[in-house]
Parts: structure tokens; C-alpha cells; sequence
């Protein structure tokens, strides 16, 4: 499965994503990336078994995807490969010296300030779902999430993107927030809302969103529909 | 309060740091950093109740502390001016491009995927420690940050430092590794107790722990001892 055969970037996904081609694994941000920097991909999928091989924890020592690889470097994590992209090529960091630091802020605050609470909702929901206070911790997970995005709706306030022209700070940080499309918490913010349509109507995000979806698709009809 | 009145760079810290002087607030790193590249600086203290005013929010969008100002430079999020201090000065990154892009690696893996876990043992004992399910909520924390420690071990081996020699990625690690020190998970992982003791033991540490210290001596002597 590849994106383009004889690319010189090899990133690694999932065989099957568990979020069933809503774009949501962490292959994405690093395919958008590579999308607005007009960079060809090659994609090797892994599998849950896969990525607990050490061939596949020699790449990424936490066992998880994505991985990226270019001739003699092999990176991981997905912050790092996103910045190591927008560092590399042009349209995803500014060129003067402040903006610039200033968009590696957003990339941060996004991964280290927004993303964490939202990453707990997943674990309330689906890994503690079966908890006799699963209902009740999920509520208190919620206001965090509600104080996070109060914060970031006020930033933002009406401008299109954080500060300036589109970066890597709102690529990953509309990636991290669109991941609350399906729980109605971001419908309180219409701001937000508007922000994550605006960096999921880029060309590059539509063109990244279609190649992970096809892998998805591709593995429902290898497995007869029940993938 | 000022490490050095005639700094060019501010940052701010809490007026009373809720871990009582142990280093484990935000400006930590940045301090450390600083002390790495040899950049002398100014402190401005904040209160729980200055963080929230339009003036501190305008500089920090989430409430929080560290800030970075220099010059008509304004920064936020400790790991974008951990970075930003590691770019602009020598010691904290390397040269060559490829263990450059691998230290930042180390970086966003420090906070985006060791640290959330260790970040949930602080909410699952002090936010969530009323509970009537907190301590069996704690156990499930506790195993997922082994999972994190245990990949973590396995890396670094026998090494000194996470990639070559010592850069931005240990210090943000050692930094967000160092707050499980009280739990005891730590001692589960002999290398990783040392590879801290390492970072805790480098004079740039010693110095920004010691003034970081004195913020909070200072309040408690201004409280009568009871700060």
C-alpha cells in the first residue's frame, strides 16, 4: 500500500485504523503535512502485532505509528515529524524569526496544553467505558475539555487561523480538536467550529483525509466487508 | 523578584508554587534551559488570581505559567521556548542535521507521550483523590505509565542520554520523568533513576532548581512560614 511507490519519504499507519477512516490516528497530521508541503509518501501499514516487533520499535520505541523515514533518518512521533516537515519545506512555518517561534508555540500548545484532556475523553469513553463511574468521571473530563476550548475560542476569537497565515500550529492543532467533531463539544464554540471546516476544506487535508480513508476501505473489503 | 534586573529576557513563574520549591512547575525546564545556554534572566511572579487578568492571558492564552519575553518577542507553552532557547543558543541541540531532527523527536515524545499519563497520576490523586473510585482509578494510571517507563527503559539501555549527548530531548524527559521521583514508580527502573540523577546532578539544573527554590523560601518567609 502506497501512496506513491517511488517516494523517498516512508511513513508507517495503521492496517487498520480503530477509528474506522475518520482520519483520526496520528498518520494524519504527518500525511497533511506532507500534502501542504507537496512532498510524495510512500505508506507501510502495521499491523497491532506489527508494532510491537522490534523492527518496528527500532523505528518507534513506544510502539505506536506514526514513523517516518528519508534516506539516512528515521523519526518518530508525530509532532516532531509534522515539524520536521514544516521545517524542511516551505508553507507550514512563516519565515520571519518571531512568527515563526510563535507557530512552533501553537504546534506545542496543541500537543501539551489542548490535546491532553481530549486524549482522556477516549480513555473514559472507551477504555474505562465499562467502570461504574465511567458516566461520572466522563462529565468531569468534559469541563476540561470546556475550559481548554473557552480559552482557545477567546484566541482565536475572528480571526481564520491562530496568528497569522496557516501553520503547523493549526494543522495540528485542528487535527487534535477534530477529534470532538462526533461529541458535540465543539458545537458550543462556533468559532472553533468554523476553524476546523476552514483546515478541513484545504485541498491538502482533503487529499491526505482520502488516501488514509482508502487504506480503511481497502482493508473492510480484504476482510469481506467486516473489517 | 529577578534572577538578574538588567536581563533582556522575562519569564514568569508562580508567586507560590504548589509543589512547594521541588522544581516541578513549568518554569523548570525553561529555567534550565536558560541555564544551559548560559543566558542570564528576569522573573516575573504571578499569582493564581494574576494569572486569570486580560494582561497575563494576552501573553498566555491558557492561563498559565512559564511566559517568555524578549525584546518584541512574546512565548508561551515551556516545551515551544525550551525549543525556541535550544534553537537560538548552542548546547541543547545538535549539529548535524539528522540527531538535530532526532532530539526534537525526544522533545514532543517527552510531552506528548510520557508526560500525559504521568500528568493523569497528579489529576487521579489530588483532583480526583476524593473519589470513591480513586485509588482503583490510580492503579490503571499507574499501569499505563509502567507501559511508558518500561519502552522508555528499554531505549535508553545503558546509554547516558536518550540520543548521543545530552540535549533538549533529555532535559524536557528528565524533566517530566523526574515528577513521578515521590511515587516510587521510578525505582522500578534502575537506568531511568540514574539517567534523572544525571540531569538533576549538571550545574545548569543545580542552578535554575536553587533559584526556582528561593521563590518559595521567599513566600514563606513573607507569610510567617506558613506559605
Amino acid at each position: 500500500m502506497s501512496a506513491d511507490s517511488h517516494a523517498e519519504i516512508t511513513i508507517t499507519a495503521f492496517e487498520s485504523s480503530p477509528d474506522r477512516g475518520r482520519g483520526l490516528a496520528r498518520d494524519m497530521p504527518v500525511r497533511w503535512a506532507l500534502e501542504e508541503a507537496g512532498r510524495p509518501y510512500a505508506v507501510r501499514l502495521v499491523s497491532f502485532e506489527t508494532m510491537k516487533q522490534p523492527a518496528h520499535c527500532a523505528l518507534q520505541p513506544f510502539a505506536q505509528i506514526p514513523t517516518f523515514e528519508e534516506g539516512d533518518l528515521a523519526l518518530f512521533e508525530s509532532g516532531a515529524i509534522v515539524f520536521h516537515i514544516a521545517e524542511r519545506y516551505t508553507g507550514l512555518l512563516p519565515t520571519d524569526a518571531n512568527a515563526r517561534a510563535r507557530a512552533i508555540a501553537w504546534m506545542f500548545a496543541a500537543l501539551n496544553t489542548v490535546e491532553p484532556p481530549i486524549a482522556n475523553r477516549v480513555i473514559a469513553m472507551f477504555v474505562e467505558g465499562d467502570k461504574s463511574w465511567a458516566e461520572e468521571r466522563l462529565a468531569i473530563v468534559d469541563q476540561r475539555i470546556r475550559d481548554r476550548l473557552g480559552d482557545l475560542s477567546a484566541r482565536l476569537g475572528d480571526a481564520d487561523w491562530l496568528d497569522g497565515a496557516f501553520s503547523a500550529g493549526d494543522l495540528l492543532m485542528v487535527s487534535v480538536i477534530r477529534r470532538l467533531s462526533a461529541s458535540g463539544l465543539l458545537d458550543e464554540y462556533p468559532n472553533l467550529t468554523a476553524y476546523v471546516a476552514r483546515g478541513e476544506a484545504r485541498p491538502a487535508f482533503q487529499r491526505a483525509f482520502a488516501a488514509q480513508l482508502a487504506v480503511f476501505t481497502a482493508s473492510t473489503e480484504q476482510s469481506g466487508g467486516k473489517g
